[in-house]
């Protein structure tokens, strides 16, 4: 089964929403088995609707259609697709008395307008909403089938979930399963280099490359059984050793929490460049509170000559230095007692010190053993570097943390 | 001019990650006056784009195509391109050159792969792309305009912006006029309610209130005249009044942090619960280095008792509490001698201590001659709640700083 999405809503061509529809269906759709080709967004215009759905029913034979089942004149959906296909639309009695039944618990008198949302195409299957007055439709027409579901996503999704996956469920090819590898220290191009005969001789499973915040990610995907996905990925464990941090969902700030609380360590941070985002990304995750004692935000030469307790004129280099961000972790691991001490320092710009680059940055992790300093050099905006240190930092801590926890 | 915007990527079909480009550029397009009737996203499939992009040469004059511009063999959006319309793809040297130093910056040596993106269809205007290694691309074809942009958004974007704006301007047939009127503290209802009139007759100008999680904004759309729209404006200025803070691109932290530019005031915090995420938000804005001080991320009792000189028995309601946050405020104050302090502290849950409830919020902020302490108590997700706490932190301030800066 070819399957094809269409979304109807001149919102969506103003960008005034964001599409989480054509998302939240293509991972469903992916999970099922079903190739999806093709996601189309029209605005609320009859001829182009009209247009898109003709070569929709040329090329695949699931069309899932969504928004546009709403009261006014604007929401012609149901109304372009009945025409295109030469149904009649018929007043349902029962969706008419549940429309006015739920307008009634609310304590409104139904307007007039929503009688229009208990049309439905002769012969349709009706897809209950408990989240809203428009229900969903489902038409099976010269072996196509066609689903009309709701715009607002917290209508679409559990209408998806409870009705269209088990119409769908009989009409998948074959249940696809996926295996996400990530990694990290490893740009796309040379990972690529390190598999590139699995790539270029792919077939079933697939080997997909893609290159995330976190480090490059590697998706594996079968359509047959899982041993065959299993070789492929133990093969690329071979090639790729260390490189590989996680799997699926895995999270970086989640994982070294996961094993931080597991080990029951302690972190304390000294942030300057970040300004409280790696705190924050650590704090994310539920549970934190055992493993995060505190963050110092220091962002004036200031606050860190009185954390170091020291003249501001002995801060060197404006406050971004290899051996000042050392001294920032292992004053915080002293002062704070806890296991593990991080210290970041750097330059995000635009602006920056004079004798400092645009994306100079130290990042330093000690415990009561060992301290590990590195300088990095990114470009990009304030932002992407910013959000680089963050995930640096992780990664740095989380090489640590393997040392730790064998 | 019509535009339609085209995403190459698998990943978009599999649901993999949600398609941000199509929302930013579709945007930016209303913005400039250009009407979008399409957004079509199609695999990495060499025969499916071909189809697309055909498609879409005789519908539109205007045609944006996302991504496949990376240095894999899967990257094909821009081989497809020249094929279909029979340009010639030609290795521009400098473009090499500068993918190469951007390698070299990295310490990293440049992948022979990386050399295909460095190939520009003959004729075609290079826009540059300092955050990424491949660059975008601009070909007139037969009165067409095609843009060839990267995927990342982080890439796209800044691009976007700098290179792809200034082409287009000349194209736009009727500029639309907007102004966003940016509120706080009024829902929308009843927000509605204190604009009914204007909502009930409007044509044009047009009149769109939408919830967003610094408030409810209010868009003013003219296709006429800007003194249609500035009547409008100053009549929802007179019914809103202080519940406005701000128009279009105003953002709350960069209105803060300049505001305490302009009038050399300085700050510093204690953060609880937001675990950083406040000091995160102001020093994404530049200049911020002048403005705070520290933020004192203390996670745990005993971060918090130590920073208060007391016992951990001391602290009350496992550290959620009203006059414990007004203490942290007030003691961050004097330690740094700053102008204004600010704490919060609360529960984001899933788990909470006992005696305290998920999302119960406590925000003080405090200067050398008075202090405001509230209680707020928010419902939603962990992640729901944490940005809702940064952002009422910030609107705190911000009133704050009303009196402070008349």
């Amino acid at each position: 089964m070819v399957g094809e999405i269409i979304n109807v809503g001149t919102e969506l061509l103003l960008g005034d929403i964001i599409n989480t529809n054509a998302k939240f269906i293509s991972e469903r759709l992916a999970n099922l088995g079903i190739d999806l080709y093709y996601q189309t967004v029209v605005g609320d215009n009859s001829e182009r609707l009209t247009t898109i759905l003709k070569t929709a029913l040329k090329r695949s034979n699931l069309i899932i259609l969504t928004g546009g089942l709403g009261p006014t004149k604007d929401d012609l959906t149901k109304e372009v697709v009945a025409k295109t296909l030469k149904i009649p639309l018929i007043l349902n009695y029962p969706c008419y008395q549940e429309i006015k039944r739920k307008f009634e618990k609310r304590g409104i008198y139904m307007p007039r307008n929503n009688i229009k949302q208990a049309l439905i195409p002769k012969g349709a299957k009706i897809l209950p909403n408990p989240n809203g007055t428009a229900p969903g439709i489902y038409l099976q027409f010269n072996k196509k089938h066609i689903f009309l579901l709701p715009g607002p996503p917290k209508e679409l999704q559990p209408m998806f979930l409870n009705s269209v996956e088990n119409l769908l469920i009989n009409y998948s090819d074959s249940q696809l399963t996926s295996k996400i590898i990530k990694t990290y220290g490893i740009g796309e191009s040379g990972l690529v280099k390190l598999i590139d005969d699995l790539l270029e001789n792919q077939s079933d499973p697939t080997i997909a490359p893609l290159a995330k915040v976190d480090g490059v990610h590697i998706r594996v995907t079968t359509k047959k059984n899982f041993s065959d996905l299993e070789k492929v990925v133990k093969i690329i464990q071979q090639r790729l050793k260390d490189h590989i941090w996680g799997y699926d969902d895995d999270q970086l700030d989640q994982l070294i929490v996961e094993t931080m609380i597991d080990n029951k360590l302690s972190l304390s941070l000294v942030e300057s460049c970040t300004g409280g985002a790696i705190a924050s990304a650590i704090t994310d995750i539920p549970g934190s509170s055992m493993v995060l004692d505190q963050s110092q935000v220091l962002y004036t030469l200031k606050s860190k000559s009185e954390f170091l307790s020291c003249n501001i004129a002995d801060i060197p280099n404006s406050g971004i230095d290899y051996y000042l961000t050392e001294k920032l972790a292992k004053t915080i691991l002293e002062k704070t007692g806890t296991d593990i001490g991080l210290a970041i320092t750097g330059a995000l710009g635009p602006t920056v010190p004079s004798g400092v680059e645009v994306g100079e940055i130290y990042i330093s992790t000690v415990n009561n053993y060992k301290s590990i300093t590195k300088k990095f050099n990114y470009y990009g905006t304030r932002e992407n570097i910013k959000e680089r240190c963050v995930m640096t930092a992780l990664h740095q801590l989380r090489l640590l943390l393997r040392e730790m926890c064998p």
